[in-house]
């Protein structure tokens, strides 16, 4: 009798995606002549740019012959896209290896898989609010217990909030329910849009060194940091080599969500432990991993990544990243004036406003609908702590932006 | 403190195709002027056929337009791929509707997570000799006991030997040691080139409906079957649906081995229990894997795969299958008339060759390489059982599939 992986049925039913997908369906069928304007899901609209474009067709074409066809290619990526990645690490102050690389089709393939490598008997820690896939991926793996108001047992949730200007407190120690193993951090954050200070990024490398913790630190959205000085790598910490690994995406940063790459960091100076208490290379673990079980990225789409590294292909994406920015100036600055208070925005291409009075997320998901056609995502999606905020996305056509922003403060104010 | 996954530390270190690779460039070293011909990793050479290389291009095409640009699609994949897989399994006599469909980027990727929704506890079986992904990931999983002798403690190994004429023997029954949970079948087989015969396959989907179990049924090399009556999908069997999960990949098919499209078949029929015994079907948890784990295929690579169904990607696809299938019938009856018992060949692109005398699989890789400078892929390599087989894969350019067997006719007398 095939018995299925029960952890499956911990999980939360209701996603927030779906949800919202529903009740904007409702809303599209009432009002059919509604023009709605979506700043919900963080999905990219303006097109690849001329250098991406013409490094696909180059690819396609060598497919296309007997002399350049490309069969299997090397799992970790091929060294064309791996030099230069190092090389942009390098420039960041951020001493990265090409050998240290692992390009895949996608960063929440690889924040969902990276759990895979380690015990299930580890602790996690994940912040309050926080996207939905480490929480997932763990508890599909039996690291946690039930859900109980939408928290799972055993998990340790570090609220992240206004109060605490979106900036995880360490815990307090290695006494049983404070300690944790594993930490998910993602700076910019997705959903808050805040930027750890490098002041904390620091004591969380020196924390995780001396309880032999991993960070597991999301960067997908370091290319939309505006403000210098900030931290766009956590390996730009020293000593950072020896406790975190390190997720990156071009989805957003290169316009890929549709295109499909990424690439994840894992030292060689990392380590953890066996259970025969033996320290074991992570790095080795994540190869084994991903040659048994994922085999590259398709050679066109490397080809492609490869043309976002060249000069070109830089400055044709930092266009696209100041566009979006730019929206993100427009929505913030315009839901400021109109009396909301908002964080984000400046760093990430995500506005985080605090819902006005005493009503909830989904309360000002529907109230922001129905009165500005307009959908954002509520923050309690993103975690009990997100209750009381809404994210807004600053990926969209700047006429909708604005329209959006004029919207809500001539129909929905605070 | 973080401690790994110490059932990784079970798998056995020497994978297969990294020792021959070692020993290949060890000649090549010792003998520069050699003309080394490479018959061993199942690599295609022939280039994208152009129905696949135009839907490609127009694609790319897409992603430079903001009106045709694509982001985020669907991770089960795009109808318009899904629609023309699901009229291409009816049209062999298999009823798959396209939401029981799901694409992805390699088999290897989907026969390597499948096992995540599942127990455990469950009980594997797998034939040998095997693919070793089926056998690894288990082992990563922590299904397995320690290794011994070549075979891992708790798996189930079926024989399938020339002896069985390559069809596995059902266990026994429910007593303990003989039952089992999930059984993975590859059909045509890699590497043994056996296609199971349909009474042994209505005898499999008997067993699993009887005693709850599920097959995991590899079709990766389905349309290189010849023979008319033979088996392309589990699910020609009446009641599969209700028993069998099936893999399908355009790798070998269509020329995507660096191009990276597959699907996989989850019935809506098919049902497991959880812990509390009730049953659960299985169509969900795998949709709530993929969508938790994966974000779909690249847009450009799904548009590619359905050129691949067109009346002019089908003919285009069906050329190079019977360039492949030539250089396998130039293989097969080549060595046989040298006097070397073969196997295979005839619906696969695999030959399985019986080596010579007492000889073990790796002396006669190392007699092939130095006398004949042709690599192939030792048996034992795919398991205990394979010892003293051979494979030869029919993926190469004729005039060295030519060259190949001359050499071998010639100085590798049997």
């Amino acid at each position: 009798m095939t018995k299925i992986n029960s952890n499956y049925q911990k999980l939360q039913a209701g996603y927030l995606f779906p949800e919202i997908g529903k009740r904007v369906r409702a809303f599209a069928a009432a009002n059919p002549a509604a023009k709605i304007i979506r700043l919900g899901i963080g999905d990219v609209v303006l097109p690849l740019p001329a250098p991406v474009l013409e490094a696909m067709h180059a690819a396609v074409d060598e497919l296309g012959k007997p002399e350049s066809f490309k069969g299997y290619g090397p799992e970790q990526g091929y060294d064309f896209l791996l030099q230069p990645i190092s090389e942009h690490f390098k420039s960041q102050g951020a001493d990265v290896a090409p050998d240290e690389i692992f390009v895949s089709d996608g960063s929440k393939c690889d924040t969902a898989n990276i759990q895979e490598i380690f015990a299930v008997d580890n602790v996690i820690a994940v912040t309050d609010p926080v996207y939905p896939v480490y929480v997932d991926t763990n508890v599909m793996a039996g690291r946690t217990g039930e859900a109980a108001n939408g928290r799972y047992g055993k998990l340790v949730y570090m609220p992240t909030t206004a109060e605490n200007g979106f900036d995880p407190e360490i815990p307090k120690g290695p006494s049983p329910g404070s300690h944790v193993d594993l930490i998910y951090l993602c700076s910019p954050n997705n959903p808050t849009g805040a930027v750890m200070p490098r002041s904390s990024l620091e004591k969380w490398v020196a924390y995780a060194k001396a309880t032999e913790a991993i960070i597991l630190f999301d960067a997908a959205y370091e290319a939309f940091i505006t403000e210098p000085g900030m931290v766009h790598s956590i390996y730009e910490i020293p000593g950072a080599r020896e406790v975190a690994i390190e997720f990156h995406s071009l989805s957003k940063t290169a316009g890929f969500t549709g295109t499909r790459c990424a690439y994840t960091v894992v030292p060689k100076d990392l380590k953890a432990r066996n259970d025969k208490g033996e320290q074991v290379a992570v790095h080795s673990l994540w190869n084994r991993r991903q040659t048994t079980k994922f085999n590259g990225v398709s050679y066109p789409i490397q080809k492609a990544a490869a043309a976002v590294f060249t000069p070109a292909g830089a400055k044709a994406i930092r266009e696209n990243i100041e566009y979006y920015m730019e929206n993100a100036r427009i929505i913030r600055e315009g839901l400021r004036a109109a009396g909301y208070t908002v964080y984000g925005g400046i760093n990430a291409p995500y506005i985080w406003l605090k819902v006005p009075g005493n009503s909830t997320s989904w309360n000002f998901f529907d109230k922001l609908l129905n009165e500005a056609q307009v959908v954002g995502t509520p923050g309690s999606g993103f975690g009990s702590c997100g209750e009381g905020y809404f994210r807004l996305s600053a990926f969209g056509f700047r006429e909708n932006v604005l329209e959006a922003v004029e919207r809500i403060k001539s129909r929905v104010k605070p």
